[in-house]
């Protein structure tokens, strides 16, 4: 096998060894962007603001080590929104490390993994970014996703017919989210995923990425339902958001529940997504040692709908539309924000190489907030 | 193809996918620094100071992607140096992307580029930093070059005769440098660049690399002009140098334009590179809101020329000479600067491998101020 | 020489170019840690702190470039625990270089090293931190190692017997550690270390890693001295530590000295590394510019022994036993130090697939202080 055995959008590099003790694919990937928007006041819309950026540049590493049993995969990011979040948990340096994570299948139908990845939580996070039907992710996956973690998980599949499948899928991790180095605070975070695809599998693990590239000749759903509790947590957006310090320097601490359903279909060449998730804490405001001033963080509790769809023509162009309504409690002051997108792609080679573009109208509790024009570049070797 | 169809200096991993779907040529380089230097203090040269450092380390990717008209270019810095530069606008975060730009060559002699690298201004900085005739670029350089942006360029070439080439460049960007995630403040940045090569083409793209590798048998000459217009510039050295920010908060933006003229002459082992600048700004003394206060910062408007030579010896020893004269506008309280250098190069594998040295003695306003002598070490797969 | 030639553990991409101009081992590595501990506070131990993490994760290229007698090193830290470390002495940025050193064989036995590498120092600092026999080194190599720093090195070997064996290794370097960017402050560093192996070398290099992995049909032995000395040294803990920064801005600057005696001894299995180190400073304690009033720091003076032993079983499962004891000098107010720790290890393919435990209890003059579990698990390609 020599190095030139790989084509674009399969790995940079991609090999087995001679001996069959490892594999490796290794992708960089790219993604430019320029956004477009004006922001709404005063009755009237403002002039445009421009915003031309590397959103996300990555390098994966992922196969097999010593066994086909067992897996790993290292994913590193490099643009500066990817490495933000330096803080004192984090020895205050950059967050260079996305996934280090082993999976080891190790009895069929099971994998245990252990390091640092994405939970089983909602859909749109879980699918890669290298794979989203519009520019970027909904509104609902900004508030309430809940991102990467350090911890172990542990992944089952059952089936439940000739073709129903389920997946179970628990994890246990710090509940601070990734490179936390300073250890846990509060207690731990568990979470909870069970997947239904009464159709069968979608072609190439089309449940995890958007749009129907694959163009399924039968009809193929997904169903799922995430439960994800959070003992003692300490940031006000579950895994991520600021932490809730206190003036003692303490840390303020409440139990984070979060619910999400959602669903994936996909039919010849049409592709419907749609997400609810609702948070929930037993005592989202955050209050001082004493237990009676509040410190001025609040979780940020609330609930929110995602759904999107859309239709790949023949040639690759692709038209879709979302619709994502955000709903935070009173308690937080964050008011209630719609917004509907309108997204055109062209797919040059599926997700690895392609053009995005996207117009989103948003409002503010009804009124009307900002309007947006994104464009996407997207090279994924 | 396997993977030692490569050798040192041509990319640690050099291959074409064997379904032309790719191209890769992976080159990590560094250079090792030693710099001794004596200030001139109370009318005598002090003790010296040391300084070891990496003064560069870097990740390049380059190749084609699914067409050879789609070309890619994705280059990190690794080193403390290449990094440095965390700030409000760019999320606190290193600076660890260079280059992400991917080119297109849409029509035959056009070419569209987009993303982040290199605006096309002077040619000191033009020149990769792996290719110099002296350990560091001119002082020219270092005050008044143009730097990497993001934005779009637009690359054309015209046959003006049997061997007359003309190259036309032009670019807008966001104005502020690289790395920037917040977005654009004040206007966009403009650059036109024309470059006349009267003789035909430089072997190896020579007229790019400092120093007559080739040894050029007939001679060669690029003549260039840059022209750059920041309109509503935020920083003091255009898309470099401090922001200029006001006591309430908000920035103050004045226009600024920089012109260059710059040549390159090779031929038998001769080398000459000469360019002139000039920086002005339509306001350059930053004024806070009410137009009267001045904030304190300046626009670094003014005027350099730098000249150096070099003659590459049989047994590629190089003895080249540099002087560079800058002059800043009164307004920035930034004394005339003189500096000649004399530098000895030793090129084991061209530029690739080799050990450079050079002394430099600089005056401030007339006066003696410091002399340095520094060792450098590149290597570069 | 296609790229399926290697092997889990011998490099995840390893070849000679086809022209022997160059070669190159690239290996990724990361390393997850659990570490549960319990503190000793008002007569008992409290709840348990849990941390998990990803302690390292480095990218390694190294072989050699032009001739096999010029050999590279470049090794970078991803991890948020690799890269901590930014001041204002390496431009406020994370330390992603380890290592980046040339080590150039210019005469028989003969090595001439330039860059930014490991001094030789102790034994368990030489030791990668991927062929540990515990799961982190130990307190006297923590509180007492020569680290990482910029300069030159100078190895020789010279055989003293039929298979008696001596190196020498001397350095020059800045002083002040890694990925410094501002130059040097106070004096230089310089460091001797002599080796003696009596009976000859250990099987590939096994002095330099810990545990009888090879399980050494002879009786082995290394002895080894280190003398450092780091004069007007401006750091806590010679080349690690706060820096020593004075009201007025300057630097406090003492000679500090450290010296060093250590042994590896392997048999069939068992090994045993044992270590002494003592520090000492002209005048520990800094002070202001006036020579009298202390600034609060103080140079960590002291002395420490480690001693670790362990068996390795046929079934590749290894019992270790580590006894550590660290005394510092009154002047630090730092109580001594005790730890006893013991480790069982399982190596599924040697120091490159591992699981490691251990569980140390220690005590703080003589008191309980911590018990704590540490769970580790490498993977090195």
């Amino acid at each position: 096998q020599d190095i030139s055995d790989t084509s674009f959008g399969k790995g940079m590099i991609n090999f087995v060894a001679k001996d069959s003790s490892f594999s490796l694919k290794f992708a960089p990937r790219f993604q430019m962007r320029s956004i477009t928007s004006w922001d709404y006041v005063s009755d009237q819309y403002g002039s445009a603001n421009h915003n031309l950026l590397i959103r996300r540049a990555r390098l994966k590493f992922d196969g097999f080590a010593y066994s086909p049993k067992l897996k790993y995969k290292l994913q590193l990011g490099l643009s500066n929104r990817d490495i933000a979040g330096a803080n004192d948990y984090n020895r205050n340096s950059p967050r260079y490390i996305l996934d280090a994570v082993i999976m080891w299948n190790f009895a069929k139908d099971w994998e245990l993994w252990a390091g640092q990845t994405k939970l089983p939580g909602n859909l749109d996070q879980l699918v890669s970014s290298g794979n989203m039907q519009f520019v970027e992710r909904s509104l609902l996956n900004s508030r309430f996703n809940l991102g990467r973690d350090m911890g172990i998980q542990l992944h089952h599949k059952t089936k439940l017919g000739d073709t129903f499948l389920m997946r179970e899928k628990v994890a246990i991790s710090q509940g601070e989210g990734r490179n936390v180095t300073s250890g846990n605070e509060g207690g731990l975070q568990y979470t909870g995923r069970l997947e239904f695809l009464p159709m069968g599998e979608f072609k190439s693990k089309g449940e995890y990425f958007q749009s129907d590239l694959k163009r399924e000749e039968q009809p193929k759903l997904m169903l799922a339902f995430t439960y994800n509790y959070n003992q003692d947590a300490v940031r006000t957006q579950n895994s991520a958001g600021s932490y809730m310090i206190r003036t003692d320097g303490s840390l303020y601490e409440t139990d984070i529940t979060s619910i999400f359903a959602d669903a994936m279909f996909k039919y010849k060449g049409f592709s419907f997504m749609g997400e609810y998730v609702k948070r929930t804490a037993a005592n989202p405001m955050a209050r001082e040692a004493n237990g009676i001033s509040p410190t001025g963080d609040v979780v940020l509790i609330g609930d929110a709908i995602n759904f999107q769809a859309g239709y790949l023509f023949i040639n690759n162009y692709e038209v879709a539309l979302r619709f994502t309504d955000v709903n935070h409690d009173d308690i937080t002051y964050l008011l209630p924000t719609t917004e509907y997108t309108l997204g055109v792609n062209k797919f040059i080679v599926g997700h690895k190489l392609k053009v995005q573009s996207d117009l989103s109208y948003r409002t503010l509790d009804g009124n009307d907030d900002n309007i947006s024009f994104r464009l996407g570049f997207d090279i994924h070797f």
